[in-house]
């Protein structure tokens, strides 16, 4: 059922998306911002995918580039717009609605800032279910629709239609190295698609679940329960029914780089009590990849890996990783369809050059989220 | 005057494109090869710029990437006309003609290459009226007419638009970003534009000549005449008359790398006769910009700075350069509106980041060409 979202949802929703962002996706409090300030008083209508027409005609829009870049280079807002606008050009099409292609992180909130910009409805899916590094990581191009052409637009202007056919790896490719040359950050709409194309390809709901999680944190804090039962409890009615606590400490070491348009990097988790050596490893490319506790497997990618503090709950992004800080480590399940072998080609871990084979979080023998 | 170039003409026009590289431009006996392939036994009509309609539309197009990888990467062919056709889908309007953005090197060949596959004809004129490395250094630029809209295609067909408004520099700095994405080199559409900006900004007959000069050459060793003496009275009546000698030697360093989608680097020419211990010293960025003789600059860009074997006249470009070659160095004069301070601003000495001033290089005391 389509319902309206207002400014007062925002920061519920950026804290669900942080949390999907799974370490990555960018800061959706800066997209929060843009979304206020344009929205007003005003609401954006989200339509549900079992309600689009078969020949609705939804045109994606994203922000791509490092999030460690995207903190210090703030978007002036109406480059989503203009990268939907420059792709209706170039397909001599206009869009009826748009989505977004990645439900954690900013991108979350960039179709929002082109639905208050332009009075379009919002999609209630994504592509990603989570956040990914990489365009061509998307349920969309796993199911058959194809990211190509892309439009990409730079804070002074510049538009660029990239067309690389069925290889979204290409387009990928080119589109990241344009958005290095645009200083580390671009706006993109992509993967245009029909109604019926939504609701075969797109992970469902992505956007509602990311607010009602951000939410369910919020009021267990405000009632004094525990935000990861409140998570939990959010999680078991979704598509990502599996929470598991992988572990819970502080933060030891943190080594990041941004390389290449990506921030790399590793975490470690050590156990708070003296005499405990147990430690949890946490490789990340954007987002959290893997996790793996005194060297065995415990959860590893297209499953969340989504660091919290240890108390409120609040999801941490790798660059908001800090030596010294209490955190607990959860494990997500995703849906059954980013863990076929088809999906697990486009993003599972040998997407990301892992050795490691993928394991689903709930086949692990960790206690369950809540219960610690 | 228009008039039809055949297959036969193609020798010619290779030497003549390779000595208005002045060491740069792309090795234009690649595309003659390609052209030739095409075209077979038809002729392609060569229009004169002053017989243009005014609203005749042109859609110049080119090659772009490092000479030291076109020698590596020979292009299936087909690139070019993706280009073009590319920009006019994005424009909604079909060209009449095509004409080479550069007139030195591999980019004489290039609209050849469209005309033959397109049966469009060619405009005898260029907008560098030499070779330069970077897109942005174009006399269409200069007097107004801007590069972008952009297209540009990889050879595995992938397409890109590139819109940057006015800013030809930063059209320039994505395409590049592009092109070394291709692996390199990519072909390109740029700088549309009518009959009536074709005779107010581009260098005019610069194909013709650039045939003229090669035909010259090849003569002049069929006859036992100087090579020398053929290039500067074939100059003499064009817009480039003044041809200086700026030295004789053997090559004794050559420091050359590929970085950012350049070729650079410098070279030293020593004197031949023992105990004459002057030398030359020529630095390149893809094309040879300055020339200093022991200490002294003799020629500098715009100005044309040509490498040749010292017997034949044929031109040597930067990545053909070898220690131990017998070379004469010739300096050749550019068009008068190559030179004045908006066209100095564009692809003069600061733009390629040196320091000295530019000093037209019949300014100098060095002997005549010929006269040597």
């Amino acid at each position: 059922m389509s319902w309206t979202l207002t400014a007062a949802d925002l920061p519920d929703l950026a804290r669900g998306a942080t949390l999907l962002g799974t370490g990555g996706g960018g800061d959706p409090y800066i997209g929060q911002m843009l979304v206020a300030r344009v929205l007003g008083d005003r609401g954006i209508t989200i339509l549900d995918p079992d309600d689009l027409a078969d020949d609705l005609f939804v045109i994606p829009t994203a922000q791509m580039g490092a999030p460690t870049v995207m903190i210090e280079k703030i978007p002036a807002g109406t480059e989503p717009t203009l990268a939907m606008r420059t792709l209706e050009a170039h397909l001599g099409r206009t869009a009826d609605a748009t989505m977004p292609i990645e439900c954690g992180g900013i991108n979350s909130m960039i179709p929002l800032i082109v639905a208050a910009e332009t009075g379009l409805p919002v999609v209630d899916a994504d592509g990603m279910g989570r956040a990914f590094p990489e365009l061509s990581m998307e349920t969309f191009a796993v199911y058959g629709v194809h990211g190509s052409p892309l439009a990409l637009a730079g804070e002074r202007g510049e538009t660029v239609v990239i067309d690389t056919g069925d290889d979204d790896r290409q387009m990928e490719w080119l589109a990241r190295g344009v958005t290095i040359r645009l200083g580390g950050v671009g706006h993109i709409a992509e993967y245009a698609m029909s109604g019926a194309d939504v609701r075969r390809t797109a992970v469902p709901r992505t956007l509602s679940m990311a607010l009602a999680l951000g939410r369910s944190i919020r009021e267990a804090r405000e009632q004094h329960r525990s935000p990861f039962e409140a998570i939990a409890e959010t999680l078991s009615t979704t598509l990502y029914p599996e929470v598991r606590e992988l572990f819970s400490g502080k933060v030891t070491d943190v080594e990041r780089r941004t390389t290449e348009g990506f921030a790399k990097g590793r975490a470690t988790v050590s156990a708070l009590e003296a005499g405990d050596d147990s430690t949890l490893e946490i490789r990340f490319q954007n987002e959290n990849l893997i996790a793996v506790r005194d060297g065995q497997l415990v959860a590893i990618v297209p499953d969340l890996i989504c660091v919290t503090d240890i108390e409120s709950g609040e999801p941490i992004t790798t660059e908001g990783l800090r030596y010294g800080q209490r955190v607990r480590v959860l494990g997500i399940s995703t849906p059954e369809m980013m863990r076929t072998p088809e999906a697990l080609a486009a993003f599972g871990p040998r997407a990301f050059g892992l050795t490691e084979e993928f394991v689903p979080v709930e086949s692990g023998e960790l206690a369950r989220a809540g219960s610690a």
